[in-house]
Order: C-alpha cells, then sequence, then structure tokens
C-alpha cells in the first residue's frame, strides 16, 4: 500500500468511530484530511466526506452552494492551470455520445456553483485520473485543496449550445493569517508592466454574514435595494466594528449589517454613522431593522468613534 | 562595510550614470532595490528613490496619494505586527515635546494616504531603527517592500484630540502570478474556528482605471451616482472584457468603465449588457459616455456573449 493510500486507511478507521451524523451542507476542509491525499474510487471519496456523491461531479444545492467537485474527463475549452482552472458546468450533454445537445441552465448544481461565487464559499475540488490536465493523477482521485468561484458566466459553446461556466481559483492552504492578504500592486503610472495588476477589496462572508443576509432578504439595510444578479441575489455583510487589529469587532450578528456594496464602501469609508436610534448621521434617513436582528449600539458607538462623530 | 551596504553602494554608483529625470509620483518597487535593502541614513534613503523626502514621514499628495512612508518613532496607539501595521497620520504635535496638541486633519500627507487606499496604489514603507518595534533594524533604515492601505479611520486618541489611523497590510513581494489571489475560505457554517475568515473581491485598479475614472469624474456610466467617502470620492473601474484567462480582456481604457460598486456587481453578474448603441439590454437606460473615452463595441460584444446574449 504506498504511502497516500495508508494515510486514507487510517483516516478512514478513525471516520468509523466518529458519529455518523454529518450537516446538510459541509464546506471547507474536512480534518484530518489533507491537500494531495490519494483515493482509490468515487466509493473511497464518498467515505471520507470530500465529495458526497458517488457520480455526480458537483455536490451541493442552489440554495447553500457547492461543497466539492471532482474533475473528471471536462469540456473542450475548459482549461486547468493548476491553481486556476475553467470548469463547464453539468447538463445538456447526451449521455450516450458525451456531445452537448442542449443549452446549461443554471439551475440545481449549476446554481450552487453561482451560489458559492456570489456568497464567497469554499469549494474542494478533486482531479481524477480521466481528466484531461497534467495535474491529474495516474490513477484514482487526489484531493487538491479549496478553491473559490472568482467568476462565472453562461457562453455559446463551440456546438452552439449555451454552458455554465466557472473560473476557480485556489485559496492558500495557510489559514493561520486570516487578516494579511496577499496581493499585487497596480501598476505604476506610466511604466510598462508585463501584466495587468490588481488590489483587492476585502469583503467578508462568513456563516454569521449570511444568516444576517438572509434575515433581510439581501435588501440593504440602508437603502432597501436588492441587487438581482443573473445568479440571484447580491449583498454584502459589513462589520460595523471591524475584525481584526486594532479595532477587534466580533464576528457576531450584532456586529453585521446587511448593505449594498455602494452603501458598504460609504459606511467603512465614514461617509455616514448610524446613532443610537439607528437614525444615521451624516446621511438621511434611519436604518432598516428586524426583530431577529439585535443590532448592539455599543458596535454603532464605535463606528462613529472611528469617524470623530463621538 | 557590511553586505547590505555594499549592495547600496553599488545601486546608488550605478544610479548616478542614469537619467536624472524622474516622475513626479512614483509608485511601486525601485529597481533593482529589493526588500531588505539596508540603508544608512536619510539622505542615502532619499537619494536611492525610496523615499524622496529628508525629513517628512509622509511623500506623496492629496491627488496622487503616498509613494511611501517612514516609520520612526511613532504614536502611542500604534501597533507592528510586521506585515501589518497601525501607523498615525502627520500633524498636530509639539515640535518641542513631540506631544500631541491640536487635532490631525486628513489632509495633504494625510490625505494622500487616504487616495492610497481609495485607488488601491501601493505604498513603499521603511522602518528606522528609532521605530518603535520588535521589526525595526539595529542602525539605519531598512527597506521592507510594499503595503496598501487597507482602511483608514479618524478617532480620538488618549490625549483627547483626533489623530488620522491607517491599517497597513503587506503585499505579496512575487508579482509573477498576478491572477491568482492567495485567500482565505469563509467558515464553515457552524463549525467553530479560532479566527473569523474573509474572502475576497477583487477590484482591478491601474494606471488605465485611473484614467477612466478620472474622465467620469468619480461618476458612474450607469446610474450618474458619485459615492463621496469622507476620504474622497470613490468608483471602481469595471474591465468589460474580464482580465486573465479564459478572456483574456486587454487593460486598456476602451475595455474599462468607471462603474459605482452596485452597477460594477451587476454587470460582473450578467444582469445587464450594452448594446452596440450604448442602450442598456437587461436595464433601461443608455451609457453614459465621454468623448475622451471610446469604448470598444468588440469588448461590449464579448461580455454580452459571456452572458447568452449575443
Amino acid at each position: 500500500m504506498p504511502a497516500v493510500g495508508r494515510r486514507v486507511q487510517r483516516f478512514l478507521n478513525a471516520q468509523s468511530s466518529a458519529p455518523q451524523t454529518r450537516a446538510a451542507h459541509d464546506y471547507g476542509e474536512i480534518t484530518p484530511i489533507v491537500v494531495g491525499t490519494a483515493f482509490a474510487s468515487r466509493r473511497e471519496l464518498y467515505t471520507s466526506g470530500i465529495h458526497r456523491a458517488l457520480q455526480a461531479g458537483i455536490v451541493g444545492s442552489a440554495s447553500t452552494g457547492a461543497e466539492s467537485i471532482v474533475l473528471s474527463g471536462g469540456y473542450v475549452d475548459d482549461q486547468d492551470l493548476g491553481s486556476e482552472i475553467i470548469y463547464t458546468g453539468h447538463g445538456g450533454r447526451d449521455p450516450a455520445t458525451g456531445r452537448q445537445i442542449a443549452d446549461q441552465t443554471f439551475t440545481r448544481q449549476n446554481q450552487a456553483l453561482v451560489t458559492s461565487c456570489l456568497q464567497g464559499l469554499p469549494v474542494r475540488v478533486v482531479r481524477g485520473s480521466e481528466h484531461n490536465s497534467p495535474y491529474s493523477p495516474d490513477v484514482g482521485y487526489r484531493y487538491e485543496g479549496l478553491y473559490r468561484v472568482e467568476s462565472y458566466w453562461h457562453a455559446r459553446g463551440a456546438d452552439g449550445f449555451l454552458v455554465c461556466r466557472f473560473h476557480l481559483l485556489a485559496l492558500a492552504n495557510d489559514q493561520s493569517q486570516p487578516s494579511i492578504i496577499s496581493g499585487v500592486p497596480s501598476a505604476p503610472p506610466g511604466q510598462a508592466r508585463r501584466v495587468p495588476s490588481t488590489v483587492l477589496r476585502i469583503v467578508r462572508d462568513t456563516a454569521v454574514s449570511r444568516r444576517v443576509k438572509e434575515l433581510h432578504a439581501f435588501q440593504c439595510q440602508v437603502c432597501g435595494i436588492r441587487l438581482e444578479c443573473k445568479g440571484g441575489p447580491y449583498a454584502e455583510a459589513a462589520h460595523i466594528r471591524p475584525l481584526g487589529a486594532p479595532h477587534h469587532g466580533p464576528d457576531a450578528m450584532e456586529n453585521v449589517l446587511c448593505l449594498c456594496p455602494n452603501h458598504h464602501v460609504l459606511f467603512d469609508n465614514g461617509a455616514f454613522g448610524i446613532g443610537d436610534d439607528f437614525a444615521f448621521v451624516g446621511l438621511n434617513g434611519r436604518l432598516r431593522t428586524s426583530p431577529d436582528h439585535i443590532v448592539n449600539r455599543d458596535h454603532l458607538n464605535y463606528q462613529r468613534y472611528m469617524w470623530g462623530r463621538s
């Protein structure tokens, strides 16, 4: 038995004595399975919890997002650059020939990957030996770690049918320094660069954030707008007292607002505050509240303090 | 002469035969000075181009952003965690005692760091030996690489005066893979984590993007809104045909729109397209244009194709 096989076997042994209850959806790492772990079969993958379906390439649902995908075979336009993958969704193929015979739609598992994109959920990626890529294992399956869905689109393939496509990017495996984000600076003005560069705006999304957004039905608590994207509604969770040094705000519902991106930028950049009576300071109007979402006035006070308003 | 001193000396020798014209503002790396390079004095730093002022802690202007900062001494509440720095701005101190005797304002060099934050510009960071941090060099100054300004705020210090504060995060030094962004996945629902985690939304900002935003005076080309933040106006540059694989859109003005964050999210997620006559598809209205900003219809057509609209 090769080394990786032994590791899986140890895991499976440990698992058999663990509680058998599992969440309806289960994102992220499956401790103690590490990136690079090999699996002999779809059955082993299934039992491990890495990919909880025996045939489907995508595990997940439209409402909760995608847990995991298995890359196997693939669409003619797919690209696999290792930490960056262009992936085509499910559906519309003739089971006999594998050829595309109908449009793919953003429903079911395809919609699950859209939800992962809009909500920033991590997706476990597994490569199979039949996957057409230099990164595929020679035999069986290999767990490749967590990716995020950077974007999705819906384009017509060479055969004339619409396909759902996804751009996946590997997430860093080291999660010990969550507030230090690696990025690339913008290009200096007037100085040529080989490649376009990027900067990042960080939008935090956690279980708490998702709950707040759902409670407000993705409507902005300032202006009431709900952004209707092709893949579903979009809102952002704004931490009132920021996470991380030096503010150390909690990731708790009482410290989170559901905002549209515009009001998120304005709030984070001090354009307005919110008083103890929920009336805005520096803006007309009052915060939209929900009886199930109690905002802590101490955090509102801290944000006003950050901007010299108290 | 120690090894690092020699390296600087070689650089200075090379520099003396180089053209003496320098840009009015000069962001990013100064080739060939590498991270960790030591300098004996502010004069050496100045001559190298790393920090182009002999006394000021911040080099830059309100309109163009900050090029570089030197950490030296520091405010009582400052924190230096290495790749993460809490930094206090300039002004309001008694030159004799160094004590805060007046409010700091977001003007001049302080505003320069705000501009860097809002426009996503990289800032060169230098630590001096007098800087109160375990990361400071024993003598002289050390170039620490590029940071971005993650956030800024304006809070009352222990002495009762308002100070301008900045949260700086180190940028990755390896710029060879700009489209692969390291991030941290969001926390799995119901699973406790030691720390809150984050996901990223990438907003690209380049010299081209900044030019487009300036041409439109930071007004959204869809709705006309201009977000007025405490530190100045905010808009986002949206690439029509996305950068990077598999779309390979160019970072050129003809492929960039100036949008508010809301319409950026809606455009990137297929909620609307833009026709050859600049009328929106999937939304009422027509794109606001400028005679100095010609949008390429091929890229508009590509975006429609991405969303099955052509």
